[in-house]
């Protein structure tokens, strides 16, 4: 392994912001609204739906959580006024989860109630596992009392399976990844089979329940085993959709769209775009090789 | 590879009994059976089974057979004594089997008896292929005469989902393991992958017809499919633990209990700890590998 690798497998403590601002580009729309609705309009016109998310997460001051509701609220007039095939994505530490629980509900009930209003949809994200059974908790909540709220459950969590037995019963929405923050092993499988058998495992299970499910994955024996779910289960297409993130295998998200399944991207915006482009880059560590290179004047590296 | 990863893979020619010496500490409880007891009473402190295993294998001479059975006959005792959470697993090359089937299946019989007169139960290993057929002779016999004896198949024998069909009839207790002797390709699947998907398959079968299963290996991937399975079949957990070799990941050990599975240690002691030894060091040549480094004063490999 490469300093280079080794370091961005770390935690990238050496990676400086330039560069991960050069992989931004890759995975953010850009830092306002403007950018994320000419995004949006490209793909909705290659057909695909998109969530759009406020960058941003683990605040601590009111005032910042309070700037997030107030840029969600701007989102929706504008999805309505442009007519966009969009909903929303809210991370719920941006929304004050880690300065008071019930501060934080409250925040994210005025954005779900305001999409309610909207006849739109809000998924709220899943964070690490200190966030799992407040976001949980959370989620219940706003989706007993308003009806148009998914959640997210990661199926490198021990306790993903177990989750879903728990949702199944009140027919949820789930959107399910394969989760991308490092959790220790005592509460995550790590080996690479597992997690995807895990994946395929919770898939079906959400399948052959009563729930709508987001399908979020790049790898492509995910997407070919959730195709054969779908398949073999009889699931009619608008209990599920394909989901995968901006700037990751744009071929993909046309084969999927060309094998006509309903496909969503996730679109994400603003000025705080540090952490999530980091989580990204360790995703694929490829991307920064190809950036560093490329500023270097070194050309492809493979 | 190294010259030492080679020489560990082909069977350790080279490997000075001392090292393998040092190797044994770890997997072994040590010499004595008070050795073993200070062992099982930890595990079970930690809320872990045990299984206790006399050290020995392939013997020839009868007085060896003879002292085994008394070691064993010793051990019962010892067990209900201490009120310890602790069956035992036998070998029957050690009592025997070499010299005579029915001189073997008599001294199983010694042991399988006084284990009954205790309410204590019985395992026979499963060892080289040229066992396979006299080990699920003596087991039938004495299961049927007795009640509490139990066997080991082994998912990388061609044969096991064979004999899982036509043990199941008699709802028998069987360990499944992928197996650690060197077996020849004809008789053995030797692929990675197949022997976990023929684990899984012949767990699948135990536990859909009416079996005790010991769920028996190290490979996170078989223990997420081991709980996968109970899980969706409903097993009910008595009729399943999982098991774990002493020495061997200490951690998932912890992750299963907490899980609330039950698990049983694989516990031998004795002064034969080298032909275990050396098995346990090709499964893992990593140990080893540190082992010698230690001697040397070279540090961690890694």
């Amino acid at each position: 392994m490469s300093v280079f690798d080794s370091m961005v497998r770390h935690g990238l403590p050496l990676v400086p912001k330039f560069v991960v601002g050069a992989v931004a580009r890759r995975y953010v729309a850009g830092e306002t609204l403007e950018d994320a609705v000419r995004t949006i309009r490209e793909l909705n016109a290659e057909g695909a739906m998109a969530t759009v998310d406020v960058l941003g997460e683990e605040v601590q001051e009111r005032e910042k959580a309070e700037a997030a509701v107030a840029e969600y609220i701007r989102i929706f007039d504008t999805i309505e006024e442009l007519g966009l095939d969009c909903n929303v994505s809210i991370k719920l530490t941006l929304l004050g989860l880690r300065i008071d629980e019930e501060y934080c509900r409250a925040n994210a009930e005025k954005i779900v109630k305001l999409a309610a209003s909207h006849g739109n949809f809000v998924r709220i994200d899943m964070e690490d596992h200190s966030c799992t059974d407040a976001t949980l908790r959370i989620y219940r909540d706003l989706q007993e009392r308003y009806g148009n709220v998914g959640v997210v459950l990661q199926a490198y969590m021990r306790r993903t399976l177990s989750d879903i037995g728990d949702l199944l019963p009140m027919n949820p929405n789930v959107r399910l990844c394969k989760g991308i923050y490092r959790e220790p092993r005592e509460i995550a499988w790590k080996d690479f089979h597992t997690i995807r058998a895990n994946f395929i495992a919770g898939l079906e299970k959400l399948l052959a329940g009563e729930a709508h499910v987001g399908i979020a994955t790049h790898d492509e024996h995910l997407v070919w085993a959730g195709m054969m779910l779908v398949d073999r289960l009889g699931v009619s297409p608008d209990r599920y959709e394909f989901q995968m993130l901006l700037g990751v295998d744009p071929q993909l998200r046309k084969i999927i769209l060309d094998h006509g399944h309903r496909l969503r991207v996730y679109v994400p915006y603003g000025r705080d775009w540090y952490p999530y482009s980091v989580r990204r880059l360790r995703e694929n560590p490829t991307v920064a090789r190809h950036v560093i290179r490329g500023m270097l004047g070194l050309g492809a590296a493979e």
